[in-house]
């Protein structure tokens, strides 16, 4: 690092906590360091609830081995709900997305994650993505639409033909979100409006 | 919390880990929920390893009896260095302004940290800051100058003329930090205030 981004406290336990602060996405080193002063000035009211929580939820929290939503059960919540329409499949790249269309309220099916998009760029190949249960998902009798909710970046939509593909056989039908998706946008950012229209005028793929 | 805001996962540990990730300074509503979600895809090598680094720091860092720094020795590491100047004093409003001087390295003396600034708006009062150990500190011999380093805020200046009333019955000086155009800094986008005191103490070339 250079030595305006040092940190000159000798103390260990702060230039550790200085540091594993700024890998978290969105925190430089300037703010992770604003972020341990802050903490430090409040260790009972939110320092010491923060580290309970991140130890609680990285031992409770894990993937649903139905869908691969992140929840303390599994199956997940949504999986489990009784009111869901069990003849629809929503496929999309991350745990984010789904939290954002769950906030849209746009859809009222299951859900399934990938775990990621193909690329050739970050090396993420089609069996580091969670293809296999979504085509056994697929097969199950009731189904009927899968529904690709992928961001409209090349990545998304290299990994929407190819799920396309794999599920030529079995007997749902495959469509993706409308346009209306702007070209290169990331969906977890999208607002809950330009979500639900995409929802609704989603397409045969 | 609005609707938009809400995060639709059912699980009470994701939950309260992004409300408790929310109220750190720089993350909003919906970096916290991003931030989860990459803690919670990084449990070994991020999350855990947080988490211990908050309640560690937590339990050991505190205030420095003397300069009021924080570190996990008292005193502090600035305030036991055996090679500093015992005869000069800076005094700073926050921990952070000493990180800073040091990362400038600016300054071999020792510091003083108030903890805050008067306000009136904040009902921030003389008896919140750490005055009454800094005039202790003023009065002992061998101490020749009290440098005060505060922001050229109309709270910094106000605490600034009081801490200096403060001091003096003390034997020490009283310093403040040059006013003047900031070291790369373009003189076209220097506010009023700033152009009239670099005029003021302009010096020989």
């Amino acid at each position: 690092m250079s030595r305006g981004n040092r940190t000159p406290t000798s103390s260990p336990e702060i230039e550790r906590l200085i540091e594993l602060l700024g890998k978290a996405p969105g925190l430089g080193p300037r703010s992770a360091r604003r972020a341990a002063l802050y903490l430090l000035k409040r260790k009972e009211q939110l320092m010491l609830p923060l580290a309970e929580a991140l130890r609680d939820a990285a031992e409770k929290v894990a993937a649903c081995s139905e869908c691969g939503a992140l929840d303390t059960l599994d199956p997940c919540a949504i999986c489990a709900a009784p009111g869901r329409d069990d003849s629809l499949i929503c496929v999309v790249a991350e745990v984010g997305d789904v939290w954002a269309l769950e906030r849209a309220g746009a859809f009222k099916g299951r859900y399934h994650v990938l775990g990621g998009l193909l690329s050739a760029l970050d090396g993420v190949r089609p069996e580091n993505l969670r293809v296999a249960k979504l085509v056994e998902r697929a097969g199950r009798p009731g189904v009927k639409e899968i529904i690709i909710a992928l961001s409209a970046t090349v990545d998304g939509q290299t990994t929407a033909h190819y799920i396309t593909e794999q599920l030529s056989a079995s007997g749902a039908s495959v469509s993706r979100l409308a346009h209306g998706v702007p070209v290169g946008g990331e969906l977890e950012l999208l607002d809950d409006g330009t979500l639900f229209a995409a929802f609704t005028s989603r397409r045969p793929f």
